[in-house]
């Protein structure tokens, strides 16, 4: 068995997927920079080391979570990614 | 740039090394099974999603920790884990 891992923008943001004891899930991290993530399922996203700002699509606020808060994205959505520190994340897709 | 990804256990465990605020880190996942883990350095070891039952070396009590909580291993030792779910864990390496 091996767990799948990707990469985003150019190897600065990398990923691991597993099944979480509730949904499906990933664990990753992100290098200091600025993103731009796309959504297809909803996602409960938690951060687990360092901070994440973001803003929502359709949103002007932009806003800072740290480690162990969480920020929902809404499916077929996107949101926007300051980073400043490198960080890592927890992702659980709603099915 | 690109993030270092290791597997450990023929794939049934995978990390991601970052640099944290504070420490350098991995975040990984575990595949549910038994496994023997050996330290070089002291780790702070913390549960992000599921849960790890852990024996240190030279010690008799299994105890299992679940997300959000974090134990320690010192250095140059070893603890053997029980999975029972896929585990996301954080883990910290002092210096």
């Amino acid at each position: 068995m091996s767990f799948q891992t990707n990469e985003y923008f150019d190897g600065n943001v990398a990923s691991i997927a597993f099944q979480s004891d509730t949904l499906p899930a990933t664990v990753g991290v992100m290098e200091i920079g600025e993103y731009t993530f796309g959504t297809e399922a909803k996602e409960y996203m938690t951060v687990v080391s360092g901070s994440l700002t973001i803003k929502l699509l359709n949103t002007t606020e932009w806003k800072t979570y740290n480690a162990g808060e969480t920020f929902e994205v809404e499916a077929n959505s996107s949101f926007d990614v300051k980073v400043t520190v490198q960080t890592a994340y927890l992702c659980l897709y709603e099915k």
